[in-house]
This record gives C-alpha cells, structure tokens and sequence, in this order.
C-alpha cells in the first residue's frame, strides 16, 4: 500500500498530477490507478509543486533575523564597514540563536539546503563557525547547510587568519573561501596560494567573493580559473558575485566564460539591486555553471532579504529582463537544481526514486510562479509536511 | 463612547500607540484613557501602521490577473508588441472581470487609490475605458481610481485617436494622457498640441508616458515643463517613466530637475529591473514631486508583479541603493503619500481627524516593513477591515 498520495498537484509545466509516496520516496508522478489504496492523502489543491529551494550563498553568522531591527549605518570604507559590523553584533542575540531563527524562516520558505559563508579570522576565530554549527545541528536532516569559512577581512590583511581557516576545514567546514585577492590582500598570488593550498591539502571545494570591478576583476577570475585547471579542481570552484562580468564588454565576457567553462569555475549572483552583474544567459550559453542564494540578509551591510529564494528567483528575472516562461525557468534553475549541483547534493528532484521533497505553491505553472512569488507554501521534506517536522 | 480602538499598534517610527476610531475617522493616535469606553477593540498585536497604499501607475484594462498564465511573447519593435498584445487579449475574460480580479488583489495587499492608465486610440475606442469603469464602479469607496486617457499606439499615428481621447476625457477620465513625442508619433510639438490642448480646454490632468533614451528623452522633459508653465498646470502633470533621467549625467539631471521643480512637472518611476531609471534622491533634493506605481502587472508587456506597493516600495529601494531606515522611508512615500499628492487625494495618512485608513504589517517599524514586505496584512479603511467590507 501507498504511504501518502498527494494528489491535485501541478507538475512545473502546468500538467495535473498525483505524487505517491513511500518511505520518503517518490514512488510514482504522474496518475496513480483509482483502484490502488493510499494510507493517507493530501490535497494539494491545483498548486504547482517545485523542487527544494537550494540557497547557495548565504550568511547566517550575520543576520539580524530573530534580534531586533537594527538600522543600517552608512560606512566609507570596508574597514569601517567591519567596525560598524563588529559593533552592531557585540550587542545581538548569540549566532546560534540568530542563525537558526532565519534558517527557520528560509525553511518555511522552501528551502532545503545552503551553503553558509562563515567569517573566520584571527579576530573572531572559529566562534561564529561553532555557532552556526550548533544551528545546523538543531536543523540535521531538515535543512541541508554546507559551511565555508570565509576571510571576510582579507586573509594576509588580517595575520593569524590562514591558520584559523586551515582549523576551520578541519573541523568540518566543507568549503575554504576567499575574498577579493588583488583589492584587500594586495599580493593576490599569495592569498590564492593559501586558499588553493588548502582546498588542495585537506580536500575542500573552493568559495571566492569577489568584488573587484572591471578588468581587475577579469584579471582574478583567469587567475582562479589557472588555479582551478592546475590542481585538478574543475566543478569544485565558486567565483560569487564576479561583478566584473557586468562591467565589460560582450567580448570580453565572451573570452572569459570560455576559460571558466573549460576549468569549471562555477559563478554564484544573487542578481544585486543597484550594481551591474554577470550576464546570466551569456555566461550559460558558454557552459559556465550559474547559482545563485540570497546573500546577505537584514544585517550590517543591507537591509533587504527575507530568506525565500523564490523571491529570489524573481528577482534574478527582474534583473536580468526574463521575460519568456523559459527565462523564468533558468531564474528557477539557479534557486533549485543548479544550486543542488554546485553544493553536490545528489538525491535532489522530483523524480521517481528521488527523495519526495518538494514545495507547493498557488500558481499555474513554475513560471508563473517565479513571476508572482506567491506567498503560501507547504513544504515537503521526505514525505513530510513541514508542520509535522520535529523541530515545529 | 469610543466606536472602535485598534490596540497594541506601532506608529511607522516604532512607538507602541492605540489608534481610537469613531465614524471612519481617526479621533485620537497615541495613548488612550483606560477608563474611555469603546464599543469595540481589535488587538493589531505589535503590527506597525502605515497609510493605505497609492499605486499610481497601473494598467488595469492589460492584466492577465484573474485570466489564465498567458506565457511571454517576444516583440522586436512597438508596433509587433501592441499586435501581441491584441492577441493575447482577444481570448481573454471581460475587461471588467479582469480588472476587478487585480483590484481585489492589490486591495488585499493594502491599496486604496490607483491612478490607471487605459488605452484610448481609434481601434479599441472606449471600450476599455468603458470595462475599466464598471470594474471602478464596483470598488467605489474601498479603492479609489482615477483613470487616465492613454494613446498606447501614439495619436498621430493612428488617426482618430484624438477624438477619441477627447470623449474619454468628457466621460470622467480626469487625466490626459500621452506617449514618446518624437518616437512615436515623429512631430512631438503636435502630439504635445494635442494632449496639451484638451487638459488646457477640459480642465484635464496630465500623464504622459516616456521612455525616450538620453538626451532625446531629456528634451521631451524640457518641452513638457515649458507647456506646463505655459499653461499654468503647475502640480497637475506628470511624466511617467523617464527613463532619459536615468541615462544623462548628473549635471544634466540637475539641470533638468531644475526646470521640473520650477514648472511643477512630477516625475513618476516603478524602478524597473533591466533599465536605467532616474535617480530619485537627487531629482527630490532639487524639489522634484517623485512617486511610485506597479505599471504593469502580468500583461502582454511582462510576467512580473503582484499589485503590492509594498513590494513596490522594496523594489525602489533595492534597485536605488536605498540602505538607511531615511531611504527607506522614501521609498515609502512613494508608495503612500506622494503617490497621494500627485492624484489629488485629500484626507490622507495616519492623523488625527483624516479618514481612519490604514494598513498594518508584521514588522518593527515603517522601515523594516519595506525591507522585509511581510506577506500578511490587515487592511483598514475608514475604520472597517477588510474583511468586513460589503465586496467580500
């Protein structure tokens, strides 16, 4: 017997469907015979159900979800920046607090699994990863979280911090990350030697933020790319953000994306509201791998985000000018499966034999539902409605 | 006796306040007397109050809302998008029907007054003005439309189309409106003539549509500040859209604000995704009146949009670099009070004496409300919820 039908459901395409259910499996998609006998059924009501929201960059060490509003404070400088962080988290609730209040709300969202940038320097050391880590044990099994530790102040700049990273690897961080080689470390080589050389040593997949406009910024990315292609480390590399493929010009996009296709560089955007960003289509149209998560979230640097990567996806349509259902669709690919690549999430999507996660929301098709970003979801981990989750 | 308290509010700077209604309108904001009878209390649990919602920028008579998805159609130029348009919309419900689904739809999000543009030209005649009516006529006092003449096709060229926007002018359209002088219909100074000439005769509003790039565009602006000031129509004209103030440099914007500010010329922005659009702080600093609408909402043109002037709200700010609680509140006003002032709407906002209308919103304060958008709302106009209003 059928452990669960949900039945009444749309596929992405507007097609009306039945999912079966056994053993937080799929078991069937599509149309289930009448005369087979479910031990229980839900009705989905016409709503279109779409893969787990994957969010593939994100800080959960910084946000000030589950404290209160704290009012942005203009900063000139990154290092003001970081003094004005530094300041505004003295007084908030403990990280672990903080990040599993906005895990919580990303999860009633949709969202199944993350990559977290962690910062980790000779500052803070590893509290923040201990932290985040204790949220992410609280949601095991719930909401998938990938920790990167993350030089958010540099790596060179900030002396005692390649130790601190190299420790945070060891303790479970998946991922090392970087930051803006040439602009905050100055010797760019030196700081790509220490992230390249970790990812190399311990076996960690690689994460760089990177600012860095225009042709500098190019510069980076082939320098990465070089990095990448010499250790061997194709479809184990994140350029985020990579802004500088907003700033030039088709050709060089062109001549750029080739060399990260050919390495397997993979390029994260959250699509930003006020600053140019890569050219989405175009670096797809060469074989570059593109994701995206929703970055920062209500904290010192901005104050927009509420953790729902279908708004998210709206937005990188919004952005991008995505138009067609197809445009609409690559904007959910980077919220859903693309994300599930990057981040090595097998087991992912709604497909017989897969695990039966998904969400269902009011909208026609996928599309629609990527332009309108309905606000009601019901989530499905494993079978499970999220209210019957452990943790609510 | 007090008719009805709503307690437990936040005023928009996060002060706890009760709000004491009686016969629709405000009678006291801020703390009440515990021994003061009501006959009613409605408990608004730490939501934070705004003023209703003002989108003035609509088009009612083009959604797919209330209609099935229809996907997007690429066009190369105008005239093959207003051909695609035409299609899509043959197959569609009544005008009506259309436009009361997506009035009812931003009525929820907290909308009280829209100003809609509809398309007025030689082929459709009045006949969408005439369904968009009947939809307005169903929502009189819960939302207030004021509608606009609109020569989507330009009026030149398509003979005809000046009689008919006089007509709709005589039926009750309060606003004149106009599109692209010298794109589209070649001899701005006659199109200008044209809608100049019946706000001049029939005591018309203006709104004119422009999207004309750069200096084109700029001096479209420069020749509807001069008709403004010609005529005397200070505080009675808009231009919606112009895009060229997003394009120029800052000393070209300055100039050309200058001479709105001076003619009273408002300027009218819904912050698209993909464009450049004008920089709405420095066009304030030099006294330009500059407001919000949602413009189109899932229509022939493109997929996005909800109705929400919230999420309007949000989307000014993010694509601005908006990032203060000060910004932010900007953004707001867009949405609510300047929107308010450009359609004429008196006995507005959150004051003692004004109509008891307002929105209340899951948030810590007014400026957290835009960054965040909570989905929930509770939608009070002159003292009655939502719920309660005779529609429902």
């Amino acid at each position: 017997m059928i452990e669960r039908l949900f039945t009444n459901a749309r596929l992405p395409d507007g097609r009306t469907a039945t999912l079966a259910v056994s053993g937080g499996r799929f078991i069937r998609i599509g149309s289930v015979d009448p005369s087979e006998r479910a031990a229980e059924a839900i009705d989905l009501g016409g709503r279109v159900v779409l893969p787990g929201f994957v969010d593939g960059h994100i800080h959960l060490d910084k946000s000030f979800v589950g404290d209160c509003w704290r009012p942005h404070r203009p900063a000139a400088t990154l290092r003001e920046r970081l003094a004005v962080e530094k300041a505004l988290l003295k007084d908030a609730r403990p990280i672990a607090e903080r990040a599993s209040a906005l895990i919580a709300r990303a999860a009633a969202f949709g969202t199944i699994a993350m990559r977290c940038h962690v910062d980790v320097d000779a500052t803070v050391g590893l509290e923040n990863l201990h932290g985040v880590m204790e949220a992410r044990d609280r949601w095991r099994g719930l909401v998938d979280i990938e920790l990167v530790a993350f030089p958010q102040a540099g790596i060179l700049a900030c002396p005692g911090t390649r130790e601190f990273l190299d420790a945070a690897i060891m303790e479970g961080a998946a991922v090392i990350g970087g930051i803006d080689p040439s602009a905050l470390d100055i010797d760019a080589a030196a700081h790509l030697d220490i992230v390249f050389g970790i990812a190399d040593r311990r076996g960690a997949k690689v994460d760089i933020h990177l600012h860095e406009p225009g042709m500098h910024g190019i510069e980076q990315l082939l320098r990465i790319a070089d990095r990448t292609r010499a250790l061997g480390l194709g479809g184990r590399v994140v350029v985020s953000h990579a802004y500088a493929l907003g700033d030039v010009d088709s050709a060089t996009v062109d001549r750029t994306a080739a060399t990260l296709a050919a390495a397997g560089v993979a390029i994260m955007t959250n699509a930003p509201g006020d600053r140019a960003f890569p050219p989405i289509l175009r670096l797809r149209a060469a074989g570059v791998h593109v994701f995206s998560g929703n970055d920062n979230i209500r904290d010192a640097w901005w104050p927009y985000g509420n953790g729902d990567m279908l708004q998210r996806a709206m937005l990188i349509g919004y952005r991008s000018g995505f138009y067609t259902d197809n445009d609409l669709l690559t904007a959910l690919a980077m919220a859903t499966c693309d994300g599930a690549l990057a981040l090595g999430i097998e087991d992912y999507g709604l497909g017989v034999g897969r695990e039966a996660t998904f969400i269902a929301v009011d909208a026609q098709n996928a599309a629609a539902a990527v332009a309108e970003v309905p606000a009601g979801r019901m989530v499905v981990r494993r079978g499970a409605l999220m209210q019957d989750w452990q943790i609510f």
